[in-house]
């Protein structure tokens, strides 16, 4: 039985007004449960107390901020298959996927512990005292980062759990030393409240104010508009549509007080294929990019949706070889209702250009099931690309469009044509690479991870990673949301000068107690 | 003879149009030179070319862009006592403040070529390749900063060297990779022409881009405007009010693409006196903090304009001693007229309030001079204060309000009721710092840079500073004008996955050839 009541500093709030339920996206039918929607009243009190909570949890000690973030994976860990179960049932996404997401989401919670714990995240900055200088005695200055206050997160609909309530904005906010109010996607209610249950016991388990944790429910704009209005909110992380992300913005907009707003929006992710690989390689690559492209019905913000090459005979044997491929991917479950009405009709829309020529759509449709996705790729000249902006619009699913250059120059430009992108690709022989640095420039220039004989799908978590790019593929390029990384989002420096040694945070003590990396007069030292 | 021409990609770009003329702020009369109004082609030229520029500048080895850097110092310095002079006669300032401030001019432009030239500010992270790594393998993943694109810089009228032209935005831009287009401030248009003309050589001579700078007079507000609406805008720099940053944040909005606006807008900068300390150094205190407040005719960001106590026999030393050094400060000429004219009537309207009383007013006023300063001090109830949101608004001048307080949580309760600050100060006696923690981490909360028993004036330019606030001290808190820091607001992380190591940044390739701090697989290492 799923409690689908709000959660408010840690305890549930039970309200007695609307609810609503889940959907299975695969047949269109109810899902058990009934989700309360929140109201502003819940809205206000989980914002009071997170900003209580944030006096206390900012000072907890980093060792016991790490416990907090590992009990959190623990709990969620402990709900085992049937965690994953409503996960696939609300999501449609298979369970293999939703296995290797709830790793990825416990490994996230852990990565961050263990990033707090090790503490030199913190990015201390310490200049010594100069009494005796000329013409003004320098004074003794220590910098490091510390939490700005309440996160208001959004969970995505394309990661029930690893980019939704314990997902990965959620963990870098806490590990940050911020409380998070999670407003819960519609998509999977069940989900959402099935983790945020086992974040509210980790809080009282571990000690935690209960206002670092929040999490509300809403089928609505209502609640989430409130979220980011609220003026105690001090920063706000989504992932999700060009639309969703931009409509935040313009709430955010209003404030009286100007807040730091993360919104991943999507990107078309493109790949150039380089002569030689074509040439060589032409039928290995397809294979590749085939899988890339249907990979969890296309529904990854990294999805290659765009593919240049240059007209060559390798080029033709790619698009046969792409095609013959795509239309025999099984069709597949998409994400919501909603979602899948886009995909069918922006798929068609483009198809429908008279400069389009589609060159597969997949056959294998699954009939006894509803929302299902059907991998299609089309190609367009460079030309008609560039003519016309509706090729370069997202379309989220399976779909790829391919791009027939005359030359290199024409494939340049259409790059530069391009606005910002969360990747870029090239396929490559390594002796080709030399001669198109222009072109890999151009591609480093409009994104923020730029991958080699690789494909866009698959982020790695990891310290190196950078997942955020130019506008409109994320509203700030400067951050990542995945990664180590992601905790710079939610800090802000403070420095703190003539100190009294025994009053400053641990991090910026003379003795260095918890034996972090310093940039200490310039030198980077751990003593 | 000023040659009063914009400068568009270091050049000359005259214009047949309009001009206007620069004064003396301590006579109202005009300087020599003409200044020609720059118009929105040269703004076009000027982002166009900054664009163009952008993509060869930004691979130019840093040991390059250091000797441009210090090339931009050595063309201000010999300058010499023509610029000092021309800047004396704009601002009003004395010699010795602005000799001190071209000091800290070039001391910035050398302090970036140095952090360029040692390379390891672009933060680069590397994680290795795990090929046999199951389920999946993991791709190699190297990271680093990267400059975003042309950054478009406001000259402040406060620091018509440190923050104008080649000031701190200026020369953190252009270390990180940047191009820079500068909006002269109309109060120091000869200044800034002066200045404008030593960095166009510095680029002559050592060869880089004549896109990488360009400089636009105007008096009015259609260029600053139209700077900040450029689509080829990528970031935004100003100091000044907080009428003038939200201005340009609000013409930012609508922008098709969002970018960073780093708008520093000014503080009241709140100074805690602890009850010790008042009874041990009433006195002392007294002189300290009049010296801070009249300094430059108060005409700083960190301007210490409030200052708490608890009512007390000290407090009343405090306010003697105050108030009887005050009555003695020199009038000094301001900035611009239109700064005067706002001095007199905010300070006029605040004393006017029923519930203030005027401590002291100078009355060594120069009458041969105009746009002169009067220093004041007045006080008020931290009840009063409270109640009347007036009392926490920045009056830009020598003056200062003392809110006298029933106890420490009153006066906790005037801190709380504080928006961001760039600084908080405490003056305390040692042993009485452990009982005000409480105080201690309110001050923290709401500001950049906490000081003890310092003034908060005078600010270091160093690694650890930290100059920025929580809104509306600054629009992003997260990052520094002031110090090395100040890179970061204009750059962007990218990451390289799985590349080819001869075409990865030098910063990035496996050899490490530039020898730089990098992080790789977690371990922080010059390998």
């Amino acid at each position: 039985m799923i409690n689908g009541t709000n959660i408010v500093a840690s305890n549930y709030a039970p309200v007695d007004k609307e609810s609503f339920k889940a959907l299975d996206p695969s047949t269109g039918e109810y899902l058990e449960g009934e989700f309360q929607k929140a109201d502003t009243l819940m809205v206000n009190n989980a914002l009071n107390a997170a900003s209580a909570a944030f006096k206390v949890y900012k000072h907890i000690a980093p060792v016991n901020k790490a416990k907090f973030l590992r009990a959190i994976a623990a709990e969620i860990t402990a709900l085992g298959e049937s965690l994953i179960n409503r996960a696939v049932a609300e999501s449609g996404l298979p369970v293999a996927r939703l296995t290797g997401e709830l790793g990825r989401t416990t490994g996230q919670l852990n990565m961050f512990a263990s990033l707090v714990e090790e503490g030199s995240w913190v990015d201390a900055v310490i200049d010594t005292a100069q009494p005796e200088r000329l013409p003004l005695p320098k004074s003794d200055i220590r910098r490091m980062y510390s939490p700005i206050g309440p996160v208001v997160v959004f969970g995505a609909s394309n990661f029930p759990l690893a980019f939704s309530v314990a997902g990965g904005d959620t963990a870098s906010a806490l590990a940050s030393g911020c409380p998070v109010i999670v407003k819960a996607h519609p998509a999977h209610p069940g989900t959402s409240a099935m983790v945020g249950q086992a974040i509210s016991k980790a809080t009282k388990e571990t000690g935690m104010p209960d206002g670092v944790f929040s999490l509300l429910f809403d089928d609505g704009y209502e609640i989430g508009s409130a979220l980011v209005k609220h003026e105690q909110t001090k920063a706000v992380a989504f992932t999700g549509s060009y639309n969703g992300g931009m409509a935040l913005i313009k709430i955010a907009q209003d404030r009286k007080s100007i807040i730091p707003v993360f919104t991943e929006m999507g990107s078309i992710n493109p790949v150039v294929l380089l002569p030689a690989i074509l040439e060589s390689q032409a039928e290995s690559v397809a294979a590749k990019y085939t899988a890339s492209i249907t990979l969890g019905a296309g529904q990854f913000c990294t999805n290659p949706g765009l593919i240049l090459a240059i007209k060559s005979a390798g080029l033709d044997r790619f698009l046969t070889a792409l095609g013959g491929a795509i239309v025999n991917i099984p069709s597949a479950t998409m994400l919501t209702a909603g979602i899948w009405k886009n995909y069918q009709s922006l798929s068609a829309n483009i198809v429908a250009e008279p400069t389009t020529k589609l060159i597969a759509k997949s056959t294998a449709v699954n009939t006894e099931k509803v929302n299902q996705s059907i991998a299609a790729v089309a190609t367009v000249s460079a030309k008609d690309f560039i003519a016309n902006k509706k090729y370069s619009e997202e379309i989220f699913g399976p779909w790829s469009l391919v791009v027939a250059c005359d030359d290199i120059a024409e494939l340049q430009n259409v790059i530069e044509s391009l606005d910002g992108q969360l990747t870029t690709t090239v396929m490559a022989e390594k002796d080709e690479l030399p001669n198109h640095t222009s072109i890999l420039n151009a591609l480093a220039e409009i994104s923020g991870r730029v991958i080699l004989n690789n494909v866009p799908t698959g982020v790695e978590v990891c310290a190196a990673m950078q997942h955020g790019g130019p506008f409109p593929a994320t509203s700030d390029s400067r951050f990542t949301s995945v990664g180590t990384g992601a905790i710079y989002r939610f800090v802000r420096p403070i420095a703190w000068q003539d100190w009294e040694d025994s009053l400053l945070p641990p991090e910026l003590q003379a003795a260095n107690p918890l034996k972090i990396w310093r940039q200490i007069d310039n030198n980077l030292t751990k003593d």
